[in-house]
């Protein structure tokens, strides 16, 4: 049972101010909540006396003022943060402000279904939690990012084409069994804009996070809000057409974005230049590791071979080409780019940025900033803490 | 001045409340706004000795129940709505709760400028409202739409495409020389989906219009409010790329669906296919007229043209290839289309309806509709009322 049951709707405000701008001052919140000093200061106060909230501290003098200080105190209890990928799997233990207490991560395979997989997450949050001596009941809530499109109400997934076998499989379900705290679910490019949301601490209203690896998924944030779309497929931008001659996809459609530059895509034109012998430094990768990774392409880009740069320069021309439709349609501040194309370096970036440019139109572009994720390979695991401190206290300020 | 000067944040609630789901009972405001009856009642006794809201006769019993209905006075004073297209004009007088007291429609030219258009949208707002007996001072607000990318908060067209002449021209300054009521300016597509959000009593969070005539333009509706983007050009659906080979556009581009599938390449196309005589119906009638419209291609499609039913396809199927790459990534409810495109008839909405069902990810469109706009030609001077209402009344709520 979370720890902020029966609390008033102003004190769940009150928290969840604090947890979205990662701390703050009695007079901050006070502001933010458009509380008055006092009547901010009798809810602190209460809080305080009921453990939800402590005083850190005196902030470092800021002209003459040295407000006090508030966090979430580490005493609550922890979140549990999963982040799985089609080939990788991230989880970590977290204290409410998002500290990390620990972290693992290692390769998984999706497709081997959610009994595999999520056997896997199970067996290592509970090596987590055992190794820092914290016993279950003491999990605040949990929550989980997947590589596919998912019913966010129910939990589950909705026929994920990247993982056939766990369509409608109760996570949920699967992880009552070890916790008593609420489970949230959500895709993980959603999850990576979430993460970037409490980076930002909701600075930014409306900018979008694209996850180019395996496939290439868009998170939306629209009016300070992660937005998922009618049905929670929002952002599933890896099959708008780019080329109307392009190759067919499993999807069914032909020139789809993903096809033609995600990172199987990369891969594949890799294999080929080698074969064709017009890339020395792939083919020696090719004749010693027997196959080519994406990011093989990016270390040959870097020591200058011509066939990995164009290769390169055609992946992020693709993705600029999708792109500058959804920035003409969206109209976003930022677009971060996260996943695994950002390994590949900063050639990358510029092809798109060049492909946006030219593309969008000059008043959608005007103040457009393209950047890598600012929180890197943490965004989707930091999304995950976020989901689950979140729709925690939201679930309380709901059904108090 | 606006009546409801000084007014307190839930007052202003309840009438913005009542505005949106035009009209309503005591028991329907209160559990709207979270009230208790008797605060509800309160609130509505004291705002109705004020003059600024009105009882209406009991509504027809539901259950026994005979709660007394509410509405916006008349006596208020009135809103004025103008729609400018690209080729026309639409003036309208409204009661607060959009009721239409008088309306005047012409043909117009934006490229005339701001000075000739403005001219004539002032004269005819003089002329209704001298025919209807209302001084200026009546007035409460004015909403207008123009057919450009616009600031919202400056009221300005910014770098318009379609008429050059108004960049940077202040329409507000405009007709503060004639009332001294505040007055707003939108993208006209925006002000369609802000008809239709009104229609709906915000029944719908998320969905999009499209308006298809001269150009091709999106009005955005997420999380239940109209969306601007970030510098107010979001909705720019126009330059969308849907062939690589396709001509080029004005802006620079090629293969944008606006200059493959609008309006004047629909005539275009038409003008074409008589020439080349491969279609009799449009043959004839460029004898007969000199010149094509794009509504002579839906009677000579009605009539069983051949040459004409190709022309609509390949338009519908253009514009349905746009929104697939759109549905994608916003997964709508609702895909509402209008403008002059909706005359055509009803085989270029199963064009759209055929290729965006191909081209979309089953997810996404499992739920999805696709249909002409339900207010029609009434979209956007409907937008412009309930811009002018809706802003009027938020300006006092944020600056009493």
């Amino acid at each position: 049972m979370a720890p902020w049951n029966g609390l008033s709707a102003a004190e769940l405000d009150l928290l969840s101010t604090l947890f979205w701008s990662a701390g703050g001052s009695r007079h901050g919140m006070a502001e933010r909540l458009g509380f008055s000093r006092s009547r901010a200061n009798t809810l602190i106060a209460g809080l305080i006396e009921q453990g939800l909230l402590a005083e850190a501290g005196p902030r470092a003098s800021t002209g003459g003022r040295r407000p006090e200080q508030l966090q979430l105190p580490a005493e609550l209890g922890v979140l549990l943060a999963v982040d799985i990928g089609a080939t990788s799997l991230d989880v970590a233990v977290m204290q409410p402000d998002l500290t990390v207490l620990a972290r693992h991560a290692e390769a998984v395979d999706v497709r081997e279904g959610p009994g595999v997989v999520l056997a896997r997450v199970r067996q290592r949050l509970r090596e987590l939690l055992q190794a820092l001596g914290i016993p279950a009941r003491r999990v605040l809530g949990i929550g989980m990012g997947v590589p596919g499109p998912v019913n966010f109400e129910a939990g589950q997934l909705v026929n994920p084409p990247l993982m056939p076998g766990w369509d409608s499989f109760s996570i949920r379900d699967y992880l009552r069994e070890d916790y008593a705290a609420p489970v949230f679910v959500d895709n993980d490019v959603n999850l990576m804009a979430l993460g970037e949301l409490w980076r930002l601490q909701r600075g930014l209203s409306n900018f979008l996070v694209i996850k180019v690896g395996t496939g290439i998924g868009c998170g939306i944030v629209c009016h300070g809000e992660v937005y998922r779309g009618a049905a929670g497929s929002a952002g599933d931008v890896g099959h708008i057409c780019v080329d109307q001659q392009g190759p067919r996809c499993h999807c069914g459609n032909v020139g789809c974005v993903e096809a033609m530059a995600a990172g199987p895509a990369i891969v594949r034109m890799a294999q080929a230049a080698a074969e064709r012998g017009e890339s020395p430094a792939l083919a020696a990768v090719l004749r010693t590791q027997g196959r080519i990774e994406a990011i093989d392409v990016g270390h040959a880009s870097r020591a200058g071979d011509v066939a990995a740069n164009a290769i390169i320069q055609r992946a992020g021309s693709l993705i600029g080409q999708m792109l500058a439709s959804v920035v003409n349609f969206f109209n976003p501040s930022h677009v971060f780019i996260g996943g695994g194309i950002t390994q590949i370096g900063p050639l990358f970036l510029a092809a798109v940025r060049q492909s946006v440019y030219q593309r969008s139109l000059a008043l959608s572009t005007r103040h457009l900033e393209i950047q890598y994720t600012p929180l890197g390979t943490d965004a989707g695991v930091t999304g995950a803490g976020v989901l689950a401190m979140h729709e925690t206290l939201r679930a309380r300020g709901v059904a108090p």
